[in-house]
């Protein structure tokens, strides 16, 4: 199927510069055809290409530079046909900036009913009506080629944690092979850019072996997957560590799926510089807040009375214009504004983390903000998470 | 129970000015403590302190000048002692311009199970939990007293439709009596105005009645209560006409709960000024947007591949940014942004009738405007707006 891609006359990469470093931590600036991205920098999760209850426009004013979406749900609604048609990602969810597509991987191996996996690819039911859908790494590639993101992901395998070893290695064995049979649908000669995904599990020897595997392809920039799936914070960051410093320093480094401000401001000082997370939105969907004195749960009979904006140290739209008791009241009486009010207010808190986190980099302070982080927000990997939040 | 008025300081009822007159439709400017309003205004309904999925800031961008919330409602949730202390109503929901609240004799009897209906006053359980709560005309005066809202209305007895003749007679003597109350109540030294609510069903004799009694204690204002209730179209517009023609011309004129855009248009011919309807809010979270070419479901099969904004003719920002296939998409996935965007959309719509309306009284076309919208939109009242967009 020939695709006339609207994009095809800039025909350049992404390019990387890192600007100033700070042990291992380091600014930067990622450049796409739509547009540069300071690093570090936390992308939005937008699943079915909308950021849940938030506008482009807010998220613009928000200072959001970079969103993620997702090739999984894209390619089962609304098809990624019906996105190239309508001109791409960009132009229909009316997103000018830079996008990020992850493979359908991790959806697949979570969401959906598996019903065949092998070298080919992998076959499963879609999670909406049952239906037969078969990925391969040659179709995902294509799938994200039509949706048109600015940086595009292969199909790896990502294994569940806790996980035997043998079965580990087997999936990051497959996720190696799938990326050369990636790289080569990709081409590498259009304005997209193809990450490599380092998988290995909690298992620092195959995280070396996979951080080897995948460099050796000379990728545009390089993911850490297969964390933040319940595992404990300590071994998030031992992983990270061990992994982060096996990737290229030219190159920007990405690890999928993380996390809490805590957990970002570690890995930046591990040298991370792309973070995703559905963690803002969907706690501010449920009713949590993000705030400069730690995280409060809205619905609380504490704030019944409470004048105060949700972070009075905070001039976002939410915390210019409502006080916690106005949105404990939408809460209570389901009005959208509250849970739309308090994801925009945690955007907000995760791109100003990112502003202080560049800041502090730059002048030598990263720990303070790291501590800082650490003490407002407990760590919240595994069954904490979805006890603050459950999947909808 | 002594409630320290926070706007005390400015003890001016509204004026209310006609500016240009076109057969029996006028233009008009209502001055409030909170800025003033063209008329003829339409008003957003923020029944729990919200107008359904939108902004402040986003209703003032699409030019809304005075919306209207729920005594009812907020006697409930949160209490209208918690608004209050929160500096009333406008500052808890960051509404700044004009509000009009309802005495909730409407949902008393449309949504509360009523224990007792005397002359006193009314007993119900709450929909919410069954507690028991009663309303009097001085507690409905009281409420609105401490929501602030700057037009308030008193308590009524509407009728319902059908109904018989006698019962739609004591109903009106009833909202009377009530009436004689509610200004007791009010006494008219406050920066609040109280508004008059003519009943008397489908009845012209009954409304002629009604219209001499509540005019009697010339108030700032009248209103028309008791219809929108699933009648047909043109009985509503045959009593608008009989009851319009009752009450003073230097005073503005309310029909409440009306209702479509022909419906709107159709009454302004008649003299009304002031109209309150969830139908852009609640159509739009349904899927309709009203357009420059007639009502169109965003979830229709034929809007698919369609580029095209939701109406060509409109620049407001769902129509500048969104495309129909991309806000099915939205509907089909359940992203609240399709359904946000569709209400601005539609409120945008409402907005615009309403600045045409006043242009064509200014310039003497009035009447194409009615008969524009009438081709747009098919009449919507009684059981067909219940199939369009159930209540939630």
């Amino acid at each position: 199927m020939s695709f006339p891609r609207a994009a095809a006359t800039i025909l350049r990469v992404i390019r990387f510069e890192v600007l100033h470093q700070s042990g291992r931590a380091r600014t930067g600036r990622l450049e796409t055809t739509h547009g540069a991205v300071e690093t570090p920098v936390f992308m939005p999760v937008g699943t079915k290409a909308a950021v849940k209850s938030l506008l482009p426009s807010q998220l613009e004013v928000a200072g959001v530079e970079m969103i993620l979406s997702n090739t999984y749900h894209l390619a089962l609604r609304p098809g990624e046909e019906l996105v190239a048609k309508m001109g791409g990602l960009h132009r229909f969810m009316a997103w000018p900036r830079p996008i990020l597509t992850d493979s359908g991987g991790y959806q697949v191996f979570s969401l959906a009913r598996l019903r065949k996996v092998n070298d080919e690819g992998v076959e499963f039911q879609s999670h909406l009506d049952g239906s037969l859908v078969s990925l391969t790494p040659e179709r995902a590639v294509e799938i994200q080629r039509r949706l048109g993101a600015d940086v595009i992901m292969p199909l790896d395998e990502p294994a569940p944690w806790p996980c035997d070893g043998a079965r580990v290695e087997k999936a990051m064995q497959r996720t190696h092979a799938w990326l050369t049979r990636c790289k080569r649908a990709w081409a590498g000669d259009g304005p997209q850019a193809l990450f490599g995904i380092v998988q290995g599990g909690m298992d620092a020897r195959l995280r070396r072996a996979s951080a080897e595997a995948v460099c050796a392809h000379d990728l545009p920039g390089y993911a850490i997957g297969g964390l933040s799936l319940g595992e404990p914070a300590e071994l998030l960051y031992e992983i990270t560590d061990v992994t982060a410093a096996l990737l290229p320093v030219n190159k920007p480094r990405y690890l999928m799926g993380v996390g809490t401000p805590a957990d970002i401001a570690r890995s930046v000082a591990l040298g991370i510089d792309m973070f995703d997370c559905v963690l803002p939105t969907r706690l501010g969907r449920n009713g949590w807040a993000f705030t400069s004195e730690g995280m409060i749960k809205i619905r609380n009979a504490e704030w019944k009375e409470d004048a105060r904006p949700v972070d009075p140290n905070c001039s976002c739209p939410c915390c210019a214009a409502f006080s916690r008791a106005y949105l404990r009241h939408c809460f209570n009486v389901d009005e959208i504004v509250g849970l739309a009010m308090l994801s925009l207010h945690n955007i907000h808190y995760y791109v100003g983390l990112m502003r202080r986190l560049r800041a502090a980099i730059r002048e030598g302070t990263l720990e303070d903000v790291v501590r800082q982080e650490s003490q407002r927000c407990p760590p919240l990997t595994g069954r904490r998470e979805e006890e603050l939040a459950p999947r909808e």
